[in-house]
């Protein structure tokens, strides 16, 4: 190899577009994170799930068959010949979510998975797409869904455990809400609205703007139209105003309480039978949550969720936090949305042809976790090493010794291994490293049996803000007997 | 998308070839390994690094310009022009190991990283191999490196932490041993016994089959050659008898104690300069391990380790499990290798044109995971949850509440959530769900305000094991207050 590199120019040491690395605490973080979700999931009687990141793009499924190559939006490539591996001219891809792998598992797994299944499943998945600021093509979902329930109690169970696991790895009660909406009850609402067939999803994409332009906003979207702020018309659907009522009843029926909201929206559907159904849903899902103790104040009904109403066919969720950040231009707004999730059909069904019903909810990663750093949740115990410096190359066990000392103690600690010679550079490192402690012994020090313990958060304090006389009554560096030096550092970051 | 897949075969619900998907335990027990080492790694001062399964095919660098398509043993593909994305017709691959990503980021953030740089990375890594029994084509890798450190202080830094590692995971002291050796000892053998510079990569080869073939194979394939078992005639290195000694006084210089080992190494080096060198540097690391408190129990100096002499630059380690196993056949064998791992120059030099001396260790992740699982160390506490079972489809929240109780009180729990009308059905479930307790509550039971708390691991064992007297005076389902059910399901599975 090394006769070839000669020849070639040198590659560049470059994570490749859209890919980004991560460094300490950006693991341990998010470990810790993940960690304490999968504790909840678990105790909800969740299993994990860790697929391959590699799919066969046949059972990904996303793509149309003409399309030559099937790259929107995925990574895929095409098998080799590998002898004995796959068959040449496959296409593979990885994975872009982890609904698409479970759909084949519960399809592959289906005699074997208890139903109806419960899993959670957390990795990375790959997006080919366009990267962007804090828009990576890879990065971690966090799913839990249970296939092969119909009942509603499996997506009041979901709503309950999502409440536990934001609060399980830190976020206060009140400094989150758990929204809960129905599909059915939407389809109940086009049915007293009289919709046409062919106005369906127009009207589906206008709700989908509530959030954006509000009441008024949707009304003149759902009739005659509207001029946005730049000034152009938009068309409108067309609806009649008294067709249009139902919709907007929908959307602003969340009341004082879960009671009230429910009453709001029986009106609201009128006499349509799915859209009693689905209110009937959601009173069950409130009932039970309620007797979970999850309160309304952690979950509650909210009609005002239109996010995926799209693409779910029952009950919808949505996890908000509530607190205020200051966003990029120093103004204040709510965290929002960190979580959602929905009932769907037809997960199983493109493999088997039968019908499963499923429910889950998936995690924005990234977004919880930027949420936790936000409010200073997301510390581990994460410190820097103790460092042992070397002042004598020749006596480096001795070190070593002192190290294997503090971590038998339970301390990290680690002994330098750079060049010795510039104790500058040494004690430089100790601060790249975060180190709370430095250990100094010279031969003067080891022979009289003593080691020198530098406390360097002190240190850092007392040159950023102390005068000298206080510098003189706090010492930074105490010379304490070798055979106290575990018990010396155990006070300096006890 | 349903309208595409009415008109299309129904896709195969099939892991690719070489993949495989991991459930449950399968997930919690490698997790829990890996928890544990990562745990020894960071309190020797290791920090985590996670890169991104895709590199750049130049950045990986392993494959010939000269190619077409650089897919010798990578999943490889080129870049579709996305807006904004990746540069079309650039390679990116799927890592081959956790290595070549250490070296790009080593080269890439060398002024940000502290030096030396130490860090440790797990997770899966891809090879487009031909797939076998136990071999796939994704699996994990478990790495800990040291980068830019010329001290052998940071080798046997590693090997003492690769046997806290494997203790930590829990193979007890004496069920394991680190076995150290260097190349440049070798190298000095090889000056010892005047090689010819074309006769040395033959000789390394030859070495390598020490394991297989023994002392004397060993002489005979370096001298005049040999007829191995099929009875076919193995040419030898051509080496006289007086060359072959010194290096079969090499490999069979294991003493009594690390002090005779390195006196025979000594002896087998003879004049050589870089002989001497690897002897004194083997001698460091004893020294340096005696004082951390690791014994020669532990890690030991040990020249008849021979595999990867040939890529490694200094000293090479290997870790073997020391207990027997039946193997396939049902024949003891030692269960041998778990990790292995030394120095190496380079590692970031094809990025730079600098050479940084490394050194590090790789934990086969699957092979000690196989050994905890054969002495019964693997467990984790991965119990099945208690099932609360559905009499009366219409108190779902009762039952939801009972579930939420018990997740209260730390015990994994969950309601039934399947088709309720057949409970034999439901103890099915249960079953396969390894619960430990079901709960049962019909309407006569919530109107005397009791509940049946079902012992069902008692309850199995009853049924293959016990006379009906004896099941009698252990009733494996007991009645008791509703306000008790924590209390009792806590008495059983506690």
């Amino acid at each position: 190899m090394a006769k070839d590199q000669k020849k070639q120019p040198r590659p560049k040491a470059e994570t490749p577009k859209g890919f980004r690395d991560y460094f300490g605490a950006d693991v341990t973080e998010r470990k810790a994170m993940l960690d304490r979700i999968a504790g909840i999931y678990h105790r909800h009687g969740f299993d994990p799930l860790e697929t391959s990141a590699v799919e066969t793009v046949e059972a990904l499924g996303k793509f149309l068959p003409d399309v030559d190559r099937p790259n929107a939006g995925v990574f895929a490539w095409q098998e080799e010949a590998v002898p004995g591996g796959g068959t040449a001219g496959d296409w593979l891809a990885l994975r872009y979510d982890l609904t698409a792998p479970l759909a084949r598992v519960a399809a592959q797994f289906r005699n074997d998975l208890p139903t109806p299944y419960r899993r959670y499943a957390m990795g990375p998945v790959w997006r080919n797409e366009k990267p962007g600021p804090g828009r990576f093509r890879q990065f971690y979902q966090c799913d839990a869904d249970t296939v092969g329930s119909a009942s509603v109690a499996a997506d009041a169970e979901i709503c309950g455990m999502l409440a536990d696991a934001l609060e399980g790895v830190g976020i206060a009660r009140g400094d989150y809400l758990v929204r809960i909406n129905n599909r059915k009850v939407l389809n109940g609402v086009l049915e007293a609205a009289d919709v046409a067939q062919g106005q369906a999803d127009d009207v589906l994409r206008t709700i989908d703007k509530f959030d954006k332009v509000g009441r008024d906003g949707v009304l003149a979207l759902l009739t005659t139209g509207r001029r946005d702020d730049s000034g152009a018309q938009i068309d409108g659907v067309g609806l009649s105003n008294a067709q249009a009522a139902p919709v907007l009843a929908f959307l602003t029926s969340k009341g004082s309480d879960n009671a009230a909201t429910l009453d709001n929206l029986a009106a609201a559907v009128g006499a349509s039978e799915i859209g009693a159904e689905g209110v009937d849903e959601l009173r069950q899902i409130a009932a039970m949550l309620a007797a979970m103790g999850v309160a309304e104040d952690r979950a509650v009904i909210d009609p005002s969720v239109v996010r995926g109403l799209g693409y779910y066919t029952g009950p919808v969720f949505e996890a908000e936090l509530t607190f205020e950040i200051l966003d990029d231009k120093g103004r204040t707004r709510q965290f929002g949305s960190v979580a959602g999730g929905g009932r769907y059909d037809g997960l199983v069904e493109r493999f088997t042809g039968q019908k499963v019903p499923a429910t889950g909810v998936s995690i924005g990663v990234d977004r919880l976790l930027a949420a936790l750093r936000a409010k200073g949740l997301a510390g581990t115990q994460d410190t820097g090493p103790v460092v042992v410096t070397v002042m004598d190359r020749d006596r480096m066990a001795d070190y070593q010794a002192m190290a294997a000392e503090l971590r038998a103690a339970g301390i990290r600690a680690e002994v330098y291994l750079g060049n010795p010679k510039n104790f500058g550079n040494q004690l430089k490192y100790a601060d790249k490293r975060a180190a709370p402690v430095a250990i100094i012994q010279g031969g003067d020090e080891a022979e009289r049996g003593v080691v020198q313990v530098k406390d360097l958060v002190l240190g850092a304090r007392i040159a950023a803000e102390a005068s000298l006389d206080e510098w003189k009554s706090q010492p930074a560096q105490t010379e304490v007997p070798r055979a106290d030096l575990v018990a010396e550092v155990r006070r300096i970051i006890g």
